[in-house]
Parts: structure tokens; sequence; C-alpha cells
């Protein structure tokens, strides 16, 4: 039976929720087979993470193992394939509690930079899993910065091999998934040297466990790096390497390669490898970031029309907590962030499908664009929804701070991706220099990449809104964004021009506006989000109210950008006090509108219960039942030897004395 | 041996290291008791806490229980009092990780809510743990709202008993410390029902597992809650009560007592208990916020000098992270807040002394400030707080999401802080409604605390700097915080005032400005925080450099605070938009002078490397050493039952392909 507080919320949508979930979806046939999918999988018990609160990590890990090649099965029962349309749905009814996500990404890049004799011996033992891949990257002293990895492949002509060694301490690879217990084999990137000469960064396929009895190769220590925020049931791994041979074949050459006389051969182009990153730091945004923020949303969301505390008015039974405006300020903004960054992630994924269709056609005219994009907005997006999900956590009180809430777990994860596949800052201060360097084309009429052309519109101008309505035109709201950015952008690319004919160098000049060009950057991410907002809700048909609620939610999303920035449009007098005070009135109205509509918006992402495995945000709101009951499976339940070894000395002559 | 990139920042501090360390203290002989007792306990193997990233909450709890009962046997060796200078810095030196926490509130409530009788019964028992105490209050439905509590106790006057019941599920005690586990008897607070009639919240003490065997007593069912996002080593717990009785004589009746007959009498001032709460929200600042945020700036600094990354200057080595403007920016303005933070918690520590003397003095005058400024600073402190922490963690990248960083911990367990004690939002409320109340007062002419004076001059006036190093003027930059703490406190009154005017309800209207109270309260508790610094830094001695130093963290902290909330300064243009440009000048010029001083001013704050327990902050930065070393002890390193379960059968057949 549904919690009436909770059930009292649905009655009252105002759209139809199964239309916003085929919108979300892309469509009712995408949301049938997501379904489907979701039910084969959450209907078998061995993908069940019941327990997962409850385990250590090395649990965690065998349980991961299990599914992985549990999963295999399964999906060839199913009929599913790899480049099925099933499989994005997989992963996300997995909440990516699976092992062997690292095979994938091994199998990737020997399909990326490997020569087709390559490609031809490697692919098919991995498919089968006939062999557990990883992919070495990474050193403990060195991350982003790719050309300080200190690894060394050195080129044996005597032997035709390559000897490979990590140096120094720092030089360990360090944090590859599946490498600390799982893999068998990895790629590993390394300094390539032929003849005393460093020809820098190479990727080496290397074997590093036995295939008979899995244990580590000559030359090779490897091992698990330790407990962690969250990822519990990955096994990231380190990786010592000395002195160990592998055939020249095993450098991936589909680029460069070594001749048997030690000749370094470049051939084709390398721009293609910026796109993987690109593709990458694309995909990550919907499994790994919109995914979590959702289900947070929805946990916190239900919970605060369930959860009631204080009197909002006298002698009236204690209100539901989302009645409070407080509340209602801390969680709707970021439904409505959930809103906008679902819809710019569709912008990206189309940009990113051209940019691949013009690649294959030798056109990389996009690629500078596409790279800022996904940089930019990998960070942004990563950056606004681990807080969001952190402010759903808080506004649950002391039971969001409870694991059986969910929501901890979702935070410690979703935290990983501000910095894995780019450091947050490092990727805005690319975004940032892609800007400098359009501002400046832009302003010697040079022509620059569609989404940077509103650099050219740079004009004083003032914001025409008359009154608190106004506010609620995405027209006025847009252009608010976009003065802010082109303002930001150009002040910051007159301050770094000033500093260099002040005699400063331009690295150093460059240091001294970073914090500046970050806001620039974030101000260009938020722009193009409300924009593509707008223009999306405008596309959107007006049946079933759905456009009604989407443009209150991109209104939401853009004003309370404002709300919560006001010095970047009140700075130049863009904005005014006066219409300072309308945005704020506009906003917090539309709290209260939105309010109405919570459960409705988060039911439409249609998460079952087992995704959510939460106690607070299940379907039901039974919400003390159900924390109740899970406390009473917690281990911490079981019989203490604390007693016995502790407690009983101290306590056993008391009794006397009472 | 040292790493010589941490040593090079020791050597060029621009002041004294060991006074700093003294003035943090409170006195030379302040540092000598601190570091005898942290020697004491750090070197005794049974408060180790070394492998605590390792354990399970089981382990956690086990561990927890055996430093206490061992802490006891220390104290006495020691010959440490509760009482002493010692016990303070006791609870430092185990980073809080030890059980019977709770027993301790259990002793206080007694002392504090008992009567003599009942102290002289119950204290000594307590005192030499021969009965373990828990503190039940909260339930699973009702946390902040006491007056909702739903357990009830009805006086029984045949059997001369109370009987008490939690009636609904939503009834059952959630959360208390100590009882899920270990606890024999607990404060209960139910609703005291005589004859029928409820009078209400009282306090009972309650018998809940046996002496004899430790098993629960009959009509208690009570439990551990389960996992939660830090606080392993607490068995919090839940308690139902069906039908239990208990002696008349049980109820706590320093304040009220239900006579044989069931006349309830009550007696003497209730006021005090407002003030136990402003005690431990007090308290907790400096143990559970201040201590963790100092651990995360001397973690992450540290860091950032021995990690290199990307070439600053072309052709150079790769770069302390620390040299970069943005690292600077992240971690230098939560450096000068854990010394903002340390300054106002002594005058919050000196002004509630002085409340504590007027009151026994019989003088409840200071109450309402002291409750307003408590809880405003506790939630302003660990808001903040939390922030910074989560801030140190992710600058130092992946490193600082292992555990073995001690960052996630700090941030897991400091997070609780702005939840426990009184939600922070609701807290900022009430430091709002004292505002209010305050603002009406001086407006009307009438007198007002000391701390809310400055209400009176509302002053429309602009800010008169007129180039950037006007800014480093504690003149200047205090009266722009007073300023906007004054325009956000008035502007909210105003519309309190016409929405009430124009016809709504009082508490409609309260509910519909919460969101500008709440800020309305930060900025009167930034503008103290403000002010408080720049007059302590005023009377410091200006020998050994420490003024100097304390002057730019001062400057920093303000600059910090204008810069990151720019639209309230510009709002009503008090903060020229030519002017903001020469905060953010200033602003950004600081970090540059604080970064030369990071090391020392985190050294100053003087942890061992035992109480940081960290690889990423010990005193002599071999990060990747211990990094090492550290992960080889993790259990996620012996043999997993995963290879002969799932990998062998996967990968037998591979080798004759290869």
């Amino acid at each position: 039976s549904v919690n009436p507080d909770l059930a009292s919320e649905r009655q009252t949508a105002s759209f139809c929720v199964e239309k916003l979930t085929a919108l979300l979806d892309g469509g009712t046939e995408q949301t049938r087979i997501r379904r489907a999918v979701v039910e084969a999988i959450q209907s078998d018990p061995v993908f069940s993470s019941e327990n997962q609160y409850f385990q250590t990590q090395n649990e965690r890990y065998e349980a991961a193992v299990r599914k992985a090649v549990h999963l295999q099965k399964k999906m060839h029962e199913m009929g599913w394939t790899e480049n099925g349309p099933e499989y994005k749905y997989i992963y996300r009814a997995l909440s990516g509690d699976v092992a062997f996500l690292l095979h994938r990404v091994f199998m990737r890049s020997i399909s990326m930079l490997g020569s087709d004799k390559q490609i031809a011996k490697w692919i098919p033992l991995a498919t089968q899993l006939r062999l557990i891949g990883s992919y070495a990257q990474t050193e403990l002293g060195h991350g982003t910065y790719l050309q300080g990895l200190e690894t060394t492949a050195i080129f044996d002509t005597a032997t035709q091999e390559f000897i490979l060694n990590t140096p120094k301490i720092s030089a360990m690879k360090w944090w590859p998934g599946d490498m600390g217990r799982s893999a068998t084999h990895t790629v590993v990137f390394a300094q390539l040297y032929i003849h005393g000469k460093c020809y820098g960064i190479h990727p080496f396929i290397v074997q590093i466990r036995s295939l008979q009895d899995h244990s580590l190769c000559p030359g090779i220590t490897a091992g698990d790096i330790g407990p962690k925020m969250n990822f519990e049931a990955i096994d990231n791994g380190y990786l010592m390497l000395k002195n160990v041979r592998i055939p020249r074949e095993n450098m991936l050459s589909k680029f460069c390669e070594v001749r048997p006389d030690g000749t370094y051969v470049r051939q084709g182009s390398q721009k293609i490898n910026y796109f993987t990153m690109t593709a990458v730091r694309i995909s990550l945004i919907s499994d790994e970031v919109l995914t979590p923020l959702m289900k947070a949303c929805t946990i916190a969301i239900r919970y605060s029309v369930v959860r009631r505390q204080s009197k909002l008015k006298p002698g009236e039974q204690e209100a539901k907590i989302l009645d409070y405006q407080t509340q209602q300020e801390k969680l709707l903004p970021q439904l409505a962030a959930a809103y906008a960054f679902h819809f710019i992630n569709n912008y990206l994924q189309e940009l990113f499908d051209r940019g691949y269709r013009e690649i294959q056609r030798k056109n990389f005219d996009m690629l500078p664009e596409l790279h800022a994009l996904s940089s930019g907005f990998k960070a942004v997006i990563t950056h606004h929804s681990t807080a969001a999900v952190e402010i759903c956590l808080r506004a649950c009180g002391g039971h969001g701070y409870s694991l059986l809430s969910g929501l901890p777990s979702l935070y410690t994860k979703i935290l990983a991706s501000c910095i894995y596949e780019g450091e947050n800052t490092i990727l805005l201060l690319q975004t940032a220099r892609f800007l400098i360097k359009c501002f400046m084309a832009v302003s010697a009429g040079q022509p620059v990449p569609p989404s940077v052309t509103y650099l050219a519109a740079v004009k004083p101008g003032k914001c025409p809104a008359k009154n608190k309505s106004d506010f609620l035109s995405p027209d006025i709201y847009t252009e608010a964004y976009q003065h802010v950015a082109v303002r930001l952008i150009s002040s910051t690319a007159a301050k770094l021009q000033d500093l260099i004919q002040s005699g400063a160098k331009k690295y150093d000049a460059w240091n001294q506006c970073t914090v500046q060009l970050v806001q620039a950057a974030k101000a260009h991410c938020h722009y193009i989000t409300v924009k593509n907002f707008a223009e999306t809700v405008e596309k959107l048909e007006t049946k079933a109210g759905i456009q009604r609620i989407m443009k209150h939610l991109c209104d939401l999303f853009a004003l309370h950008g404002i709300f919560s920035n006001t010095g970047a449009f009140l700075h130049d007098g863009y904005i005014s006090a006066a219409q300072m005070d309308m945005v704020t009135a506009s906003y917090l109205d539309l709290l209260a509108v939105i309010r109405k509509d919570a459960v409705p918006l988060v039911d439409a992402f249609d998460f079952t219960d087992k995704s959510l495995n939460s106690a607070l945000g299940s379907y039901d709101g039974q919400v003390y039942q159900r924390l109740y009951e899970w406390a009473q499976k917690s281990p911490t339940n079981k019989m203490s030897p604390a007693y016995e070894r502790y407690l009983k000395p101290l306590l056993h002559n008391a009794l006397s004395k009472l």
C-alpha cells in the first residue's frame, strides 16, 4: 500500500507522467526496451544488489566478478549484443556494479590503436573473455599530464623485444580498474626509446598474470590499491614492471610502428585520438552523472512529502517538509538541473554524432569545438550534479546520512566524476583556451564555430525587463546569460593582453588569469545550457501538459542560476538592483508552482525500487517500515564479541549496587 | 628523510611556527600539556587507529569499546581527570574514535535534570562504568521538533510506576549512540501522561539490558541501525518500548516532579535547559569541526607542494601544484577560514563563559543572544567547514579519493555536523528570528544585545575605497560586511511586514521569507567573524611575524567572502563594479603572498602523523612510498576466492589459443 502522503501527490499531476518518461527515453519504443532489460536483470537473483550496503570491499568485488561472468551468459540467452539497443540499459540496470569495465576500455583501445592484425588476434579472445584486460595509463606520480609519464619501453633490436620498466616508485601504474586482482593482460602506456632516443608515449599490450594459475608473470608486481570512497566492487590496482620483455608485435601500431631494425614509422593522422577522450567524456555524463542525479532527486523528493516536521500552520498536523520554502529551494533547483542536463546531453550527443560523421569523411574541422564543449560540459555537469546530490543527501537530515537511504553511495560515487577522465579545473581551462582563441578570432573578424558566434555580439545594453513576469521570458534570461558570458570572456582576454603588454611572460600571464578563466568557461557552458533548454521547450508538443511543466523547469533553472550568482549579472549593471529583486520574486514564486508537480516529475525518471535501492525513495513511500526492516538485517545486529571481552568484566559487579 | 620539495617550504617561513602553535593552544603551557597527552595516547598500542581504513563496521565497534575500557584505566594511571586540563586533548588525540560518548551525555543529563537524590544514586555508578548509559531523544519520525515526539510515559498511580510505550513505528527511538549494542540504561524522552492529561516531554531513566548477561529487558526491542556514512565505531541504535514499567523515582525531577497521588509539580526555572543546547553547539565546533578542517588543510597543502604536475614554465621541471593560481584559490581560503573560525570560536567560548557566570547569578539576560549566536555559528561554521574539507579532498585529485589519504573520512564525518544538534537551516532561521526581533527593537529605539547594536547604524553610504590596497584595510571590508548584513536583515524585515500588511497570515509570511531570512542570518555571522578576526589581529603582538601573517589571512578571509558573493555587495551599489575589480585584484595578489607561508601555517596546527592518519599528509611528505606500503596491507590484497570460482573456469581454455 502506498503511503497516503505520497499517493496524494500523484493525483494532482498537471501532466502525463508516462508521456514525459517517453520523452526522456527518446520514444515509447525505447521505454519498452529499457523496461524489458531492467525486468530481465532485476528478476535474476545473481544481479541482486540488495545487501550491498552491508558488504565488505572483498564481498563487493566477488559479487561484481560473479555478475560480470553471469552477464556474458545472460546476454547470450537474451540475444542482447554489445552493439544492440539494450546495451546501455544493462549498465543502468546494474548501477555499474559489475566487473570488467576496464576490459571494455582494453578492447576499445586495441580497436582504435591496433593494426588490423592486432585486432584480429586480440579482439576475439577478449570478446569471449578468454583473457581479462585492463588499461594502465595513470601512474602514482602522474595523472592528467600524460607527457610526464615515467614508464619506459626500450626497444631491443637483438631480441626484437621491448623491455618495459617502471624505473621509480612514482612511475608505478596506479588506479587501473580490474588490474588489482582480475586482469591477465593490460595496455601499458610508456615512453618509447629506440637506440637511446625517446619517441614519447605509446601503448603496449603486456601480459601480467598467468592464464593457467593466475600467478603474476616474471618481472610483474601487482595488487589492489586498497579502500576508496566508493567503487568497492572494482579492483583498482597497481603495477610495477621490472625488465618485462614483450614481443615487438605487442606495440599497438595503427599510427606508429617500430620496424625490426629500429626504424620508427608514423602513419596516418592521430587527430582521431582526441576524439576518443571526447567520446568518453560525453558518454560518462549520461551513465555516471545524470542517472545518479535523477536517483538522488527521486529519493529526496519522495522522502520530503512523506516526512512531516513542525507545524506550518498553528493547530494543523505537522507539515510535509517539502511545503517549507527552504526545502523547496534546496531540492527543486536540483530537479530542474537534472532536466536541463538531460537536454544538454542530447545536444552534445547530436553534436558528437555529427562530428563523428564528419571525421569519417576526413573533415576534422569540428574537433576543437567538440573538445572544448565536451571538456567544459564534463566539468560543469559533474561539478553541479555532485553538489546537487550532496544537497539531496543533506536535505533528508539524519536518514539521508544512513547508507540505507542510498544517498551516501550516490554521492561518494558521483564525486569521483569530478576527478576522473580529466580533472575539472584543467578541463575548464582547456575550454577557456578555446574561448579566448575564438574571442580573438571573432574580434579580428575571422569565422568561428557555431557555438561561439555569439562572442561577436558584444554590446553593452541593459536588460529590458520591466516586471517580475518578464523574467519568465526565455529571451530575457537567455540574453542575460549570454551577456555575462561575453563580458567574462572579453574582460579576461583583456586582462591577459594587458599583462603580456606590461611585460609578463605568456605562461605567467595565463596562470595569473586562471581563476577568472575558469569562471568564464563556466559562464559559457551555463549560457549554452539555458539556451538549449529554452529551445528544447519551444519545440515540445503542447499536449498533455508536458511543454508547460518543462517551461516552468527551464525558468526555474535559469532564474536559480541568476539568483545564486547575482554578482555576475549586477556587475556592469546589465541587471539592475530593482530587476534583481524581480528575479528573486519570480524565482521564489516558481518554487511553489513546481512543488505541486515535484513527485510526478521524479516519477517520470521511472526508476524501479531495486535500482534506487533506498529505504527513503521507494515508490510506495513506506520509509520507516523499510528502514527498520533493513537495519535488522545489518551484520552489526549479530552477536558481538565485545560483550564477553570488554563489557562483561566491566558490568559483572554492578548489579548488587543497584 | 623529509621530501626536499616539502623541506624547502619550511626554510622560508616568515614567522615562528612554534609561537603560532602556542597562540592557537592558548599558551605554551597548554601546548606542553597537549603534547604530553598526545604522546601518552599515541604511544599506547591499544589506542592505535592504524588499520581503521581496512576495518569493517563490526571491527571498528570492537576497537572503540576496547579503547573506551582501556581509557578508564589509562586516565587512572596518568592521573588525568574528567575535569582536568588534559581531558579535551584526550578526545582530540583519539580523533573521537572511542565508545561510550553518549554515556557522557547520559551523565550530563542526569547532572543537569536530575534531583540531588538521583544524582547521588546514578552518577557514581556511571562514573565507574558499572552501567553504560545512552540518551534516547530522536525518533524514527521525529527529530528537531521535540514537541512532536510520540513516545509515551503514562503514570500508573496504583503501582507508582510509569508505563513507557513507543506506540507507532515512527515513535521508535532511532540514532542514539552506544544504544545499538552497548548500553544497559538510557534516558528516554517521552510525553508524560497523568490521569489522561498530557504534560509534554520529560526525561526518564530506563534500563534496557540486563547487567548479568546483557540480554534485552522485558518489553524492550533494541539493536543497531546499520551502516552510516561514517561513525562506524559507534553503535547508533533503535529502541522500541512495549509496556515497560519503571519506578516513579526514574523520572528526572530537578524541574518537574510527579507526586505519588499524580500531582504534577513544576519547580525552578527551566531556562537553563536552553543553555545546555547552547553549550553543546559551541563545544562541538572545536572538536568536531575545527580539528577536521585543520587536518584537511594540512593534508591537502602538504600534498600540493610534493605533487608536481605539468609545466608552468616551458623547459623547467613539472611545477608543484600549489604554484598554480587555481590550486591556491582552492586551498588558501580554506586555510584562512580555519584560522577565522578558530578565533571566532574563542570569542564564542568567552561569551559563553560570561553567560554562564551571569546565569549562576540568576541573570538570564544573555540567553537569547547566546542562543542566536550559537545556533547561527554552529550552522555557518559546520556548513563552511564541510564544504572546505570537500574542496581539500577534490584538490588532491585521485589520491584524495583513496581512503588512505584520510580525507574521505574527514569529509564523511564532518558532514554529519551539518545535521546533528539542530539541522542547519532550522538553526539559521532561529538566528534570523532573533535578528528580526532585534531589528524591530532597534528601529523602535529599544536597547538590544551588544552583538546586534550595529543594526541601528543603517546608513546608505558607499564604500570609500579608492584603489586595490584600500581593500587591505580592515575598516573598509568590515564596514562592507556590516552594510550587507544590515541591508539583508532590514530588507527581509520589510518584506515580512509588507506581506503581513497585505493580508498574509504571519506563519505564511514567515515561510515566504525563509530563503532570504537564511541569507540574512548567514550575513550576520559572516560579518561578526570578519570583525572578530580583524580585532584579534589588532591585538596580537607584532613580534616573530605572527601579526603580519595573521593580517594576511584575515584579509584573505574577508576578500574571499566578497569575491565569492559579489552580488550581495554590488546590489545597492555599496561596492561599485570598479571597486569589485579592485577586490578581485587584491584577493588574487594575496593568494601568491600567503602561498609562501602555506606549509608553515599548517605545520602550526601541530598534528602528529598518527592523528592525521594520512598517506598524503605526513610531516615528511613521502607520499608515494606511504601509499604503496599501506595499499599492500589492504585485505583486498589477500587471495580472493573469485579466481577459483569464476575466473579459472573462464580462463582455463585460453592458453592454447595465444
